[in-house]
């Protein structure tokens, strides 16, 4: 994976974007616990940023997914790790079922203005007793005509307050297990769809996370993506991007972090000479740094395999299991190092800490992510 | 070192003003950012908690060391760790000097009414511009009679918002370096004395930490702690107590912390069995938990030295480095294995994960310690 | 704990037999791939150092257990892990339960010889197939009138090429699992005893190590230790003193290593100063050697413990984890530091680190040690 | 970086020799303590594998680096590190200085034979006080009218005691520091060449690895290899592909072993389970993999770099330094998860452990590793 002149301009462009549009925003965000989606994302739409990889049609680039990565990567700098999350969501994690297994009329319907930033999607799967376990879900859409009749809980829903609509996965049949799910398209101004609460988070303050509570919601069986019974292996393919949405991310919010460390502690004195030629110190960023260089250059690998058509199920659950550990030690070691003043809130590192916990919890804890690895590497596990 | 069943007796006592008087308050003063010192204190130093080894002259229990260590253990138990941040800063960070070195008019004056917790103490070293390096200290005394004259600012100072007086580490001649410190006990009713701000701060948000202002703050020459001109050696003897109080109290932060999550996974079910039976999970937090138990019986080891009359400077700086890198990783994992609901603020793990944090920081930086260990095994360190 | 006169004169007097009697001749014996058992043995049989705790009337020292770890943290420093594991088969391996539970009779016709240093003994557990599983063994000894007939095999069998007898496990039933087990002393001598061959390790190399096979071997069944049907249990109380004389040796390992380590590295010089001055080397050594300071206080406590009566179990698998884990990780690193130079069998670094690989492993793995930890503590292991 | 079906064929050729001409003997060469050289690079070259890179004129292959990296991949599953790392000091450590920058009279004399595998080149740039400074190396040439005129010592030089001829690093110039060296193709026939002794290494034990001496050894000025004065320069670029060869090696080295360590756990049954089937075990090989994975794809990106003409000096060592650390690691876990037996030298854990072992130091230890990245990224050490 070569990075041509072409990438560089593009991250160029978000790069200004991130500067200009969102990194001057952030604290108030941050205090408000909220951001403004439905002003921000139409920003993004004009850059195209929402539908970098859709189809023209649909208001999308059509343009590879390389430029995915790159956008991810320049969204990782991001001074809040929310907002890119939130970013995620809509362009990465909420949507590319729908693109892909969508009908027409669903895309033009949702879709569009979803790439447009009109209208802001979250993704709905986990439920408060599922945790990693999709198979637990107990969400169920019962048929009644053309329509779909759902009830149950989604917990964790990022985007959950302001989105306009959620992509769902339901139980439509009786199979169990992994068996007879779909995924549906939900309004949010659904009779009977509520916000049941905001969660309090101890880090990505400006997203606004929900719990989602369905009570006999009613939407037509035309909302279903794709094919009826078929919901946990679309799911599954989306999982797929959201993890390496989130694993680029994390390597553009580590050089952010690595650097900015490297700058304070050249200015910074004590015992008489600067931090970075402390060699302890020097030494363990620079580790951390070669492993971001390590999980920059996997990421490309994944890129470059899904863009010839591989299964890349172990590759991205690799990347997503890396990004978390390291952007977690990451967040810690400069913490640390600036001592103190990196403890207080009123210093980005504080908040890095609280936003980079969470890497290694959403879209598939850790574990989870070494579960998928060795089965697929054929450790008979349980 | 054997716990006999008066030290668990004491221990007892410990917990239940820890369960009755302290926990079920500590929820609303992290919300309020500040926790009451003038009404907590009094209560604990009814209990003899805030001068367990100090004369009985002086209100003081007169009890060896080897109370301290249960005490704060058991301190360690508190669901804020600002608060027993707080109540070790009044108890052996604040007020050792003063008991050891202070005349008999200065102890009756502030280390009794401290004991009694009728005061409330702060102990003044780092500046905005010292971090972990007190030879680089600035705030100066000028002799002016039988008064002393200060000017100068302290950052990250505990209780210094709500503290009666601060046992403040002053220049007081112009040898430079180690040199020519001394420690003054320095009322905050003072005129020039002030508050400038209070800190906001990743965690221990119920305790208080201030930059302080002292501008032409006159306090007489006999407010000085011991000798003129030794302040430096005094401080660096109660850093070494102030080291062990954190790690004795980590200990006790690591015990509940790893019983609350192992009860927690026997409860919750993934994949259709507790996550405290996957073997992963369980040897992670088993490892943790084999740890604190090292670190348990060389803080036990520590306080026997002490009461030996030995130099404990290296041990004590072993128990403190380890103590912090220890309580991070507790704190890390028990939140992971709580998965999403650990990173709610609703949950204890969250408030933890922010607590936790200053442990490698507060008190000495990890690499501090290891400079000061290092030293003293012969490395030629600059 | 606090070490008394009386030990530390103990210590000297092993100090001085390592270095006089032992070390001078390591290299040999390594090369050998044996040292001489029945010339040392009787040597390290005057001073006391193969009965410390044992009833003088069977030529014990009648000490306590704490001399025990004094000594065992002296013959840490012996040059060849071999030859210390060695003396810790016959000190405290092969002969506890026999001490604690064997009859008058067999305690003075294998015991007192072995504690004079003139009968070399080993334990016989593990068999080719059981690993660290005990309750898979399945040598089997039948009752034939007053004698058990034997038959099976044994592996890993430190001193089995020179042994004059085995305290060997066996099934007497056919309860099965860990039901149904005795022990018994099997004499080398005995017809249908063979020493199937010597196993070629990757270090401790000075020490014998051989698979037993016993095929139809006559034994008397008052060679039974203690009660018939109870060797289990008995052996698990054996294996307690074998996993602590293990962890008291590594931490006198540890000790001379970091030494050595440290002295050559003020001499070796790079990039103009001596290597010991750069600070990322030096923090790496002293965070080991801090590491090591944690796990001697914890051995001297699980030692005040075992003194005191209780059941030390879970203590005692603490000690040997951490010091398998330690030992190996300063093998690794004094070995790094060295260079190249480091790497070459003449400097005692490629020696260490062959030899302390066997830590993690050898008297019970360190797998099976999280696994005895987390059921003690609650675990629902399977 | 796409492999394409040319290099997955290329693959299956080298492997093939690996299986069918190296992998049956190499237990006979570690046993004897050397390769027969002689006998077996002319296999290797036949299949052009001692000269992928070089021009054809000299009898290389002139294939691009990628097949270099497919290569070193594949003699990494050599089932000893020695004969791989043999190979790879005559391919790609020795050789491509003189195939850049050498006469073509020099690549006549030396080059195409040693791509032909009819001579034996070596690498000669350590000396005994120099370690990883290579400013302190003292060798010295001095000039003669035609003739060099050699005199000093070079230390853990790889097929020192068989080469034909030692691409040497010396000084020309009295300027000192990373001035006034040269690199010079010195016969080791010429008069005043010794071996001085072979040395008896850790591991790699098939590898004859020798001290070197010169004494006034004469050869002509036409031997440098290129600017005389430029050999420090010349020897950092060969540095690079040095490191880089080893790794490509590890990353192969890496796959085979964790291979068959699963295969081996799968069989392997304690505690009525397959060893493959216990979640802790599984999991921490699976970090492995995944770890290998990070490392394949970042040395793929650094092989595109290269060919591609980028500095790759920052990230090549990067690909050494976690080369060599998670090769040990992997090495230190196969044979902990294979117990007993992997402790034992007839089982390959054994020689791996050792093997591995020289990968964070030979080619640049991993701490001067870490010193050349902390430069570049702009830490201001000393």
């Amino acid at each position: 994976m070569r990075l041509t002149d072409d990438h560089r301009s593009f991250a160029a462009t978000v790069r200004s974007v991130v500067d200009t549009q969102i990194n001057p925003y952030v604290d108030q965000w941050e205090s408000e616990g909220i951001f403004p989606a439905h002003d921000l994302f139409p920003q993004l739409g004009k850059y195209g940023l929402l539908g970098i990889e859709y189809d023209p049609e649909d208001g999308g680039e059509g343009a590879d997914h390389s430029y995915t990565m790159v956008a991810c990567e320049e969204l990782g700098r991001i001074a809040a790790g929310g907002v890119s999350m939130a970013i995620n969501v809509q362009a990465n994690m909420a949507t590319p079922s729908l693109a892909k297994y969508g009908s027409k009329e669903l895309r033009q319907k949702y879709l569009k203005p979803a790439i447009a930033g009109e209208m802001v999607a979250a993704i709905g799967v986990t439920e408060p007793d599922t945790g990693s376990d999709v198979s637990a879900l107990r969400t169920r859409a019962t048929r009644d005509g053309d329509d779909w009749v759902i009830t149950g809980r989604k917990l964790y829903i990022t985007n959950g307050v302001q989105a306009d609509w959620v992509c769902l996965l339901v139980r439509t049949s009786d199979e169990g297990g992994y068996r007879g799910m779909s995924q549906i398209v939900v309004p949010t101004s659904s009779e009977g769809f509520s916000v049941a609460r905001k969660l309090d988070k101890l880090g990505n303050r400006s997203s606004d996370t929900a719990e989602l509570v369905l009570d006999e919601v009613r939407v037509p069986v035309a909302n279903t993506i794709g094919t009826i019974g078929r919901g946990f292996q679309q799911q599954m393919e989306q999982f797929v991007i959201e993890r390496m949405s989130a694993a680029y991310s994390i390597v553009g919010q580590i050089d952010v972090a690595l650097e900015k460390t490297r700058e304070y502690l050249k200015q910074r004195t004590t015992f008489g000479k600067p931090l970075a030629s402390h060699q302890y110190i020097a030494f363990r960023l620079t580790e951390l740094a070669a492993r971001n260089d390590l999980l920059r250059h996997h990421n490309q690998a994944v890129c470059e395999a899904l863009m010839a058509g591989e299964d890349i199920t172990r590759m991205a659950s690799i990347a997503k299991w890396e990004a978390g550990r390291l952007v977690r030690e990451v967040a810690d070691m400069c913490l640390q190092f600036h001592g103190g003043i990196g403890y207080m809130e009123e210093t980005w590192t504080a908040r890095m800490f609280r936003d980079a916990r969470l890497a290694s919890i959403g879209g598939g804890a850790d574990e989870v992510m070494l579960q998928v690895i060795a089965r697929i590497d054929g450790y008979p596990l349980g």
